[in-house]
C-alpha cells in the first residue's frame, strides 16, 4: 500500500522526456488536485482504449466511426499522394500548415545507426497496394532532416524500389527552415536553399 | 466522442512544466503504450485518494495506517525541532540529506512579491500549538533563497512573533552550494560562506 | 595609469556577445599569457588598418593587391549572378558550402521593425549598376529566414524594383534545414519544403 | 599578408570561452570599428606589460607603484586572514561582497583530477612565511565548491600541515547559495545550510 506514491512515480517516469523528479512532481500535483479532476484523468486514461482506433489504413490514432479514420475517409483528399511520417504529432504539424492534401502513413518510429527502432515495414506495403488500386502516383517521404530521419529515408528507398515503376519517390526540400541564421547554416541546407530559390 | 484525444492532452497540459506539445505527445505515448500498463496507470491515479492522506500534523501526503504520517508518528525524531518547508519534494531532499531527524510541516506553497501564492496559516498555528506541548524549542524557516522563499519567510517572522518568548526561530545557513564558483557568487553568498567558514 | 584593465575591459565589453564578466576574463587572459603572444595579438590589430581593405564592389574586407577582392575579381565566376548578403560571415558559410559561384554585394545590416539598422542603398544600386554591363541576369536576396530578414528583403524589394524589367529577382528556398524535425516545423518552413519535394 | 584576418582569428580562438566562429566575428566587428578605437585597442593590449605588474605578495595582477600591490600594502586590511583565492576575478566577486578585509593569494589555477593544472606551491610557501612575521593567524581555503576546487583544497591541506601549529586552517562554509532550491539541493548543501542555521 504504502507503494503507490510511488509506483506512480514510475510510471510517469516512462513517459517521454520525463526524469524521476518531474515524475515525483507530477504526482504531489495530482495529489493536491480536485477529487473530480483526477477521477477525470484516470476515467479519460481508461477510455483511451475503447474511444480512440488505430486506423487500418495510415496506422494513426483517432476517434472514428468508419472502418478508417478520418483522413483515410475523406473523399475530398488527393489519392495520387501518399506521404510517409514518422509520427502522428507529425500530422498534426503537416495539417496546420494548411498545404498538403493527400493520403498518409504512419511509420510509428524511425530506425537509428546503432540499429535500434522499427518501421511498420508489412503495414506499408500492404497500404501501399491498397492505394495503388485507388491511383496513387507518388509517395513522399516525410522525415525529419536529422541522420535517423535520412538512415529510415534510405531504408525506405530500398523497400520501396520495387514500386519505382509505378510511382515517383519524393523527399521533402531543403532549405531556410524559419529562424535559419546564413551564417549558421550548414552546406545541404545553404545548396537546398540555393537550388530552391524562387521568384520574389 | 472525438474528444478523448484532446481532453486528455488538455488534463496533461495542467501538470507542472507541461505544454501542449509535450502534453500531446504523452497521449500518443500512452495510446502506443500495451494496454494493461494504461490501466496500471489509469487505477493507480484513481486509487490515489483512498491509498495516499494528508497528515493532519505536517500536512504532507503520505500513505499510512495510523492518525498520523510515519515521520510525524516516529518516536526516534526529535520534538524539539519543527521544519517549516514550502512543497512536499523538498522533504525528498531533506531527508536523502539524512542529517535532519526533527519534525516537519509542510506550508503548501510560497508567497510572491505580485500578491498571489497561499500558505496554510491556520493550520501552522494549530501544529505549533500542539508540538509545543511536546516540547517543541525550535522552528526553522526552511526556504528556498530566491526572492519568494525570502518574501515567505518574512511573512513567517511575522506570523511567528508572538512564540519568540518560548522558542528560537532559525533560518538556513547561506553559504555555498555544490558547484557553486565564487567568481560568479553574490555577496550574500559569500558573506554567509566566509561567516559560516569552518576548521578544515 | 591605474585604469588600464578597467579600460581593455571596457574595450573587450564592446565585442559582439560579450558582458562585462567575460571582458574582465579577456584580460586576465592576457595578463597570463606569453609577452610575445600579447605583442602579436596589439600587432595584428594594429596592422588590420593596412592589411584588409573594403572592396569597393562587394563591400566585404578581404586582403587584396589589385582594386577588387579576389571574389570579385575572379574571372571565372558567374557574372549573371548577384547574391546580396546580410554580412561578411555569411559569405564565408556560402563559400564553405561550395554551391554558388556568382557574385556577391554585403548590405553591411539588416533592417529591423523598431526602425533601426542601415543597408548599403546607394552602394548597392551603384554595384548592380556596374554588374548590369557585365551580363547581370538575377540579383538573389540571400537574407536569413528571421523577421529582420524578411524585413530587410521586403525593402530591398521595393529598393530593386526598377530593375526588374532587367534581372530577375529571387529569395533563398524555404525547407528543412539540417536538424528539423517536422513535428516543431511552422507551417511556411512545411509548405516550402513541400514545395520544394523532389526525386528520391 | 592575406594572412591578417585568419591569423587574428586564431589569435581570439584562444580566449577563454570563444570559438572559430566568435573570434571571426570580432575580427569583423573590429574591421567596421572606426580605425581610433582599433588603435585605442592595439595600444591598450601593447601596454599591459608596462603598466600592469604581478604583486610579488598576492600574485595578483594589479596597476601600482609601490613593492606591493593596493591591497597588499593596504595598511587598514587585517594581517591575522590570508584568503587563497584560485584566480584574480575571485577577488573581485569578494572586495564586491564588502565583508572580507584579509589578505589575498592567488594560486593562478586549481588541480584537475587529471592531474593538469598547476598552483604556485613556492611563491605560497614564501608568502605565508613573510606573513607569519606579521601576525597571520588564520588561512582561509575559498576555492569553488566544485570537484576541482575540492581536490585542491585538498592538496592544499596537505601542503599546510606544517603549518598547523601556528594558524589556524579553514574553509569556507556551505550552504544555501543566492537561488538555491531545496527541492534540488544536494546533501552536501543542505547539512552545511542546516549546520550553519542562525537565528533570524
Amino acid at each position: 500500500m504504502h507503494d503507490t506514491i510511488n509506483r506512480l512515480t514510475s510510471a510517469f517516469e516512462r513517459f517521454p522526456g520525463i526524469g524521476p523528479r518531474q515524475a515525483r512532481r507530477f504526482v504531489f500535483h495530482l495529489l493536491s488536485t480536485p477529487p473530480r479532476d483526477r477521477a477525470n484523468l484516470s476515467e479519460l486514461i481508461g477510455s483511451l482504449e475503447k474511444d480512440v482506433q488505430q486506423c487500418p489504413s495510415c496506422y494513426r490514432f483517432d476517434t472514428f466511426a468508419g472502418n478508417v479514420c478520418r483522413y483515410c475517409s475523406d473523399q475530398s483528399r488527393d489519392d495520387t499522394l501518399l506521404m510517409i511520417i514518422e509520427k502522428d504529432q507529425d500530422i498534426v504539424a503537416i495539417e496546420r500548415a494548411n498545404y498538403y492534401h493527400g493520403r498518409y502513413f504512419v511509420l510509428g518510429g524511425v530506425l537509428t545507426l546503432s540499429g535500434k527502432g522499427i518501421i511498420r515495414q508489412r503495414e506499408l506495403l500492404q497500404t501501399i497496394k491498397n492505394r495503388l488500386e485507388k491511383g496513387l502516383k507518388e509517395i513522399i517521404l516525410a522525415l525529419s532532416a536529422t541522420s535517423e530521419g535520412e538512415y529510415t529515408a534510405d531504408r525506405l528507398r530500398e523497400i520501396l524500389a520495387p514500386y519505382r515503376s509505378s510511382v515517383r519517390i519524393t523527399i521533402l526540400g531543403r532549405g531556410l527552415a524559419t529562424g535559419s541564421e546564413l551564417e549558421y547554416a550548414d552546406a545541404k541546407t545553404l545548396s537546398g536553399a540555393f537550388a530552391n530559390r524562387k521568384e520574389s
